[in-house]
C-alpha cells in the first residue's frame, strides 16, 4: 500500500486551494446524466428540440435494465435491442468445450429456438417515488454509524412495504431504494421485472467486436455490436405496447440525439482525498493484478482450442477493465484534473463558510472524508482480499460464500440483514444458484491459485490468514485440491444446501463451503469496520456536501451515475485529435480493407461471402458527444421524434475519463448506425422474420 | 500515453515552489554513495572511525565489478565472493531442459571442475583520471546537439588513446569514460579486466532465495544468497594479492560498517518534470507490461517441469523488477517526496537568481528540461518499441540487432560510431556473440509474441510499422514463424555473420536478420531524434544544474549512482516499522520454523539433513543503514579494520525509494552474516577446500 503522509498532503491541498481562481461552472449543454423526473427542458431547447412528458414517458417505458447493460423494446412482442457484448455471458453459458456460441453467433429460425439466458433479467422503470424525507426523519440527529444502520433498515423496510403493496395491487413490482447525489436524495424506483429472457439473434464475435481489444474504446470503428433478446412471460413472448420504432436511415451529422439508459457509475462528486486514494492505491493495484491475470489467461488460452474458448468471455471482460483502469489512472495523474477538482471544492467550501447556518448544519464534511480515507488505509487491503473475496477468485467460492452468508442472513428478520440478502434480493440469488452454468475446473484453478498467490504477496506471507491457509500448501496445491474436491458446480447440490438452510450448510463437508465458513467471521468483522469507520462517515459527509451543493450551486445539477435510468442529449459529431479532425461516421467499405485475416481483425465467413452484395457506402459506426458511461451499453440513440437511429456500444478513449469529468471537446459516445443493422440482417444473416418484426419491408 | 497539460502543471509547480520553506540540506551522515577519490573523512569520523588512503586503496583494489553486480576478492588465488542471484544467469546457461543448476547448486570438488561463465567479466578499478577540462574545451560554446556529438567523439577518442597507451605499457587496461554529477564531472576509469570467470560454489536456489518473491526486499530475512567465483588468467587461477579477509564472527549491532561496490543507478538529481514523466508515463506502463509478462511466464511454467526450469531465471528477474517499479511508483505518488524535490529545486534556483554571473552562465536549465520532456512525449513510445526494441523481446532478435548494427558501425571510424560499438566495446560484443548459451524456442515465441502484441496495443493497429508487420499475421503467427526459421541460436552462424561484416549481414536471409534490417532505418531515425531533441538538451541542462549545485551547495555532495565504484558508511541496525521495532539480526533457528515444505518456502534436502548439526543461534541475515542500491548486490560489508563481516544481497522495502532520496529512518541494506556462511560451508556443504582457502581452520 502506498505510504502517505497526510500532513504533507494536507499542506499541498491548502496550497492548491489557495491558488484556486475559477468558479465551478454549471453543467455544459451536452453534459449530464439526468434523471427522468428532472430533465431540464432548457437542455433540450439548446439543441432546438422540444420534448414533452409523453415523449419522456414513452421512452422511459421502452427502456430495459439488463445485468450491467441497457436495452430497449423494439417490437410489441417483447423484442429487445441491445449489444452483443451484453449477452456474451449468456452465449458462454450455452457454449461447451467443443463449440462456442460467441464464435458462431445465434439466429433462432423460430421463436421456439430462442435460447434462454438463465441468469439474465430485464427491468422496466414504471414508477418513481421520492423518500428523502422519510430517510431524513429516521436518521435525524443520530451518530454516524447508528445513522447508517438506521438508514439501511429504513430503506429495506420501505422496499418491503412497497413490494407488499404492489403485490396486493397484483402488479408485483420490484422496489429498489436508490441513493442520488451521494445521499442528497433517496428514491424508491419501481420496476416491472422480466426473468425469462431469450436470445433471438447475435452476430459472430469477430464482427460484433471486430478489432477486439486493440480497437476497444477507439474510434473510427467497425463493429456490429448488436444482439436481439426477447422477453417472455409465462412461457410466451411478452406483450410490449411500449416500445420504440427504428429509423433504419440513421441520423445525420450535426443532428441532436438522445441516449436513454443506465449509466453504471461515475465519480464526478468524489472529493480530492478520495480521488487521491484511487490514484495512489486502488488503480495502480488493480492494474497490476488485472494485467498479470491477463497474461495468465492469454497463456492458458494457448494451451489449446478448448482452453481458448472457455477463457474468452472472461478475457474480454478483463481487457476491457484494464483499458478503463488505465485511462482512469491517466486522468488522475493529469494535474489539470485535480486542480479543477480543487477549484470546484474550494468554491463550494467558500460558499459554505459564507453561510453560517449552512456551516453550522454541515460542519466540515471534507475533513471527515479525508480522515475516513486514512482510517481505511489501515485495513483496506485485508477488507479487499477477505470480504470482497479478491483472495478467492473462483465461481465455486462465490457459490460457497453466497450459501454460507445467504442461509445465515435469511434466518434473520428482513430489516436486520445485509442489504444484498433482503427478501427483495433473494429471488435473484436463487435464480443464480439454480442456473445451470458451466464451471471449468482448469479455469477455476487458474483464478483461485492466482488470487491466493497475490493475497500472499499483498498481505505478506506472515499475515495470520495467509499463514493458516498456506502453512503446508502452495497457492497451486491448495487451489487444485479445493477445485478437485468441491461439488458446488452442481446446481442440484447448491439448491439442496440453500433449501436446507443454516443446518445443511453447517453440516457440509464440501471443501469450498468449509473455506467460506472459515473465512466468514474475519471477513464479516472487516466489513463491519469498513461500514462503521469508513462508509458511515463518508456517506453522511457526502450527504452534507450534496446539501451544500444544492444550497450554493442551485438544483440544476445532475447526480452521479448509479445504474439508474438517465437521459442525455447530444449531437452526432466527431472531434479534433491532436489537430486532426475525426469524422463522425465510418462505412462498411473500410471494414473490408482493414481485415487482416487474423483475429481480432479476421472477418467471419458470412461477411466474406456477403461482401459483394453489400452497399459499402452504408454508414457503419458513428460518434456523438452524448455523456455516457459503462452501463449505457445497449442504449438506444434516439432522435427528436423518439425513433431509434443508433445503438450505443462504446465510447472513445477520452470517454473513460468521463468517470471524473465530462470533456465536451473530446469525450465521444460510439454507436452502431441503424442502417448497418438493416444491411447486415438483410444481406448477411437473411433474418427475414426479425426484419418483418422490426418493420422492414423488402 | 498520459495526456498532460504543461501549462497547468507549470502553474502547479509555481504554486508549489512559492510554498517552499525548507532549505535543501547537505547529505546526512549515513547518506551518500561517495567516489573513492572524494570520500569525506568527516563522514567516517562521525562514526568514530578513521580510515586512511591505504585502507581505501586496498579496498578499491579488492572490489570487482561484475555484470550488474559487485564482488570482492577473498583469496590470493582469485576467489570472488558475490551473490547467488548475481550468477543465476551463468547457472541458467549451464542448465539444460533436464536439469537446472539453479535448483541443485554447484560445488566444484576440484579447481578443474569449476564451471566457466561464458558471458561474465570482472573489472577491478586500478586508476582514475579526471577529464572534465578536456570535455569542456571540446564543447565550449557549441549548440546543444553539436555539443553532444562532440562530447561523444571526445570521450571515445580519450578512451581509445588511454587503451593504446596502456597497451604500450603492457598492462592492457580497459578505459571507460564516466559521467558524474549528471555532467558536472567527466572521468576516465581504468580497469583490469578478467574475462575468464568460473563458478566454484553456489547453494541451492531454495536456500539462496528462501521465501522467493514474497520475501524479496523484505526483512527479517533468511537467505544464503552467496556464490563463489574464481577469476582465471591464461587458464590458471588469477593471482590476487589484493584481497579482503573474512571475519567469520560477523559484526555486532551498532557497529560501523562500510559498503564498497557498484551501485547501478539512482535518480536523486532528476528535476520535478523528469520525475513526473516517470510517475505519469514510464512506471505505470512498465508495470502493466511486466505484470502481464509475469502472468504469461507463470502460466507457461505450469505447462511442465521443463518449462518451469527454463523460465525460472527470467521470472525471478522480472518479479524483482516489478517490486522495484511498484515501490518507485509509490514513492513518486507520495506528495511529500515531490514537495521535498520542489523545495530543493527552489533553493537551488533562488541561489542561481541571486548570483548574476552564475545565472548568465547557466540560464534556466530547468525550463529546458521541462521542454525536452514535452518534446519526447511526441515520439517516446515509438522510440521505446522500435529503437529500445521493446516490441521485439527475443534473444534471437537481440543477436540480429547486434549483428546488423555492429557490422555497420564497425565499418565507420571509431569516433563516429554509436557509443556501444566503439573499439573498446567490441570484445564484449564478440564474447556474447560467441558464447554458447541455450535459446529456448518456446520461450522466445512467448516473449516475442507478447511484445509484438503490446506494441500493437500501445502504438495502435494503424501505426505504419504495426500495419506492415501484422498486415496478414497475428503476433502469435509472426513470432512462431520468426523463431522457427531463424538459425541465430547457433554461435557459429553468428560469428560467421560477424566476421563476414556488412556484406554477409546484407546477404543473409535469416528472417530475424531481415526483421532487424527492416526496422533499422526507422529505429535509428528515432534514436537520432531522441539524442538531438531530448538527450542533447537534457544533458547540457543537467551539466548546468551540476554547476549550480557546486556553486550554491558546495562540493560536499555525492554524484548519482552510475554503476561506478562507490563507498558508503553506515551502522548495523534495525528500524521502526509503524511503531514496531525490527531487530537487525535473524538467526538460523527461525528459518526452519518458517519452512512450509512448498516453494518458495521449501528447504533443500541438504539443509533438512544438516538441521540437527547446525547451531540454530547463528546469526543469518542482518540489516544496516548503509545507502545502497541495485548493483551493490554482492558487495562486501566491511568493518573498520577492512575485514568482510557480511555480504550485501538486498535492501528492505523502503530501500527502493532510495532511487529518489535516502530515508535514514527506514531505508536499510540487507546482508548475509559471515558467521552463517561459515556454518553453511562447514556443516551443510562440507566445502573443505574452499574453507581452507578462506582461512577457516577446523
Amino acid at each position: 500500500m502506498a505510504k502517505r503522509n497526510p500532513m504533507t498532503r494536507h499542506r499541498l491541498l491548502l496550497v492548491l486551494a489557495a491558488a484556486s481562481c475559477c468558479a465551478a461552472r454549471p453543467a455544459r449543454a451536452d453534459e449530464g446524466m439526468w434523471t427522468f423526473d428532472h430533465f431540464p427542458s432548457a437542455v433540450a431547447k439548446a439543441h432546438d428540440v422540444e420534448i414533452g412528458q409523453p415523449w419522456l414517458d414513452r421512452v422511459r417505458r421502452s427502456i430495459v435494465r439488463l445485468s450491467g447493460c441497457t436495452g430497449s423494446f423494439v417490437s410489441a412482442s417483447g423484442l429487445i435491442l441491445t449489444n452483443h457484448h451484453c449477452v456474451e455471458s449468456c452465449l458462454a453459458q450455452h457454449s461447451t468445450r467443443e463449440q462456442s456460441l460467441i464464435d458462431t453467433g445465434v439466429l433462432a429460425a423460430r421463436r421456439e429456438d430462442e435460447l434462454r439466458c438463465e441468469t439474465q433479467i430485464a427491468d422496466v422503470l414504471v414508477e418513481l417515488e421520492e423518500i428523502t424525507a422519510q430517510v431524513a426523519d429516521a436518521t435525524r440527529g443520530l451518530e454516524d454509524r447508528v445513522a447508517k444502520e438506521r438508514r439501511r433498515e429504513t430503506l429495506t423496510s420501505l422496499e418491503q412495504r412497497c413490494e407488499e403493496a404492489s403485490k396486493k395491487a397484483s402488479n408485483s413490482l420490484k422496489c429498489e431504494a436508490v441513493t442520488l447525489y451521494g445521499g442528497g436524495q433517496y428514491w424508491l424506483y419501481k420496476y416491472r421485472r422480466y426473468t425469462d429472457l431469450r436470445l433471438a439473434f447475435t452476430p459472430e464475435d469477430s464482427i460484433a467486436a471486430f478489432g477486439g481489444d486493440p480497437d476497444n474504446f477507439q474510434f473510427p470503428r467497425w463493429c456490429l455490436d448488436v444482439a436481439l433478446l426477447r422477453a417472455y412471460v409465462d412461457g410466451r413472448a411478452a406483450t410490449t405496447p411500449d416500445h420504440l420504432t427504428i429509423d433504419f436511415a440513421g441520423p445525420t451529422a450535426g443532428e441532436p440525439v438522445f441516449v436513454a439508459g443506465h449509466p453504471g457509475s461515475t465519480d464526478r462528486q468524489l472529493t480530492v482525498p478520495e480521488l487521491l486514494t484511487l490514484r495512489n492505491d486502488v488503480l495502480p493495484r488493480e492494474l497490476l493484478l488485472d494485467s498479470e491475470l491477463r497474461g495468465r489467461y492469454i497463456e492458458f488460452a494457448k494451451t489449446g482450442a478448448t482452453a481458448e474458448r472457455i477463457v474468452r468471455d472472461d478475457l474480454n471482460g478483463l481487457e476491457n477493465s484494464i483499458k478503463v483502469e488505465r485511462k482512469l489512472l491517466d486522468a488522475l495523474l493529469d494535474e489539470s484534473l485535480l486542480l479543477r477538482k480543487h477549484d470546484q471544492e474550494a468554491v463550494l467550501r467558500l460558499g459554505v463558510e459564507r453561510d453560517p447556518a449552512l456551516l453550522k448544519a454541515i460542519g466540515d464534511p471534507w475533513a471527515k472524508i479525508e480522515a475516513a480515507q486514512r482510517t481505511q488505509a489501515a485495513f483496506g487491503l485485508r477488507y479487499r482480499f477477505l470480504e470482497r473475496a479478491a483472495g478467492f477468485d473462483s465461481e465455486l467460492f462465490r457459490y460457497a460464500r453466497r450459501l454460507v452468508r445467504g442461509t445465515a442472513e435469511r434466518a434473520k428478520p428482513n430489516t436486520a440483514r445485509l442489504r444484498e440478502y433482503t427478501d427483495s434480493a433473494l429471488p435473484r440469488i436463487e435464480q443464480r444458484l439454480k442456473a445451470s452454468v458451466p464451471v471449468y475446473p482448469e479455469l477455476e484453478e487458474l483464478t483461485l491459485s492466482f488470487s491466493l498467490e497475490r493475497m500472499r504477496e499483498w498481505l505478506g506471507p506472515d499475515d495470520p490468514l495467509v499463514r493458516r491457509l498456506l502453512a503446508t500448501e502452495s497457492p497451486d496445491s491448495l487451489a487444485a485440491a479445493l477445485v478437485r474436491d468441491s461439488k458446488l458446480a452442481d446446481p442440484a447440490l447448491r439448491m439442496q444446501l440453500w433449501n436446507g438452510g443454516e443446518p445443511a450448510v453447517a453440516a457440509s463437508t464440501d471443501p469450498m463451503i468449509e473455506l467460506a465458513r472459515s473465512v466468514d467471521p474475519e471477513a464479516r468483522a472487516l466489513r463491519k469496520r469498513e461500514e462503521d469507520e469508513v462508509e458511515a462517515v463518508t456517506e453522511l459527509a457526502h450527504e452534507a456536501i450534496a446539501k451544500a451543493r444544492f444550497a450554493v450551486l442551485g438544483t440544476t445539477v445532475y447526480p452521479d451515475a448509479t445504474f439508474t435510468l438517465r437521459l442525455n442529449v447530444g449531437t452526432v459529431r466527431g472531434w479534433d485529435e491532436n489537430g486532426s479532425p475525426v469524422a463522425p461516421f465510418t462505412t462498411l467499405g473500410r471494414l473490408f480493407e482493414r481485415a487482416t485475416g487474423r483475429a481480432p481483425f479476421a472477418l467471419p465467413a458470412s461477411w466474406q461471402q456477403a461482401r459483394t452484395t453489400l452497399d459499402l457506402d452504408t454508414p457503419f459506426n458513428l460518434s456523438t458527444d452524448n455523456d455516457i458511461v459503462g452501463g449505457n451499453s445497449g442504449s438506444p440513440l434516439i432522435d427528436a421524434k423518439g425513433r431509434i437511429v443508433g445503438l450505443i456500444f462504446d465510447g472513445n478513449i477520452h470517454s473513460i475519463a468521463g468517470a471524473y469529468w465530462f470533456d465536451a471537446d473530446k469525450n465521444r459516445a460510439v454507436a452502431v448506425v441503424t442502417a448497418a443493422i438493416r444491411e447486415a440482417l438483410t444481406k448477411v444473416y437473411r433474418a427475414t422474420g426479425l426484419l418483418a418484426e422490426l418493420g422492414v419491408r423488402r
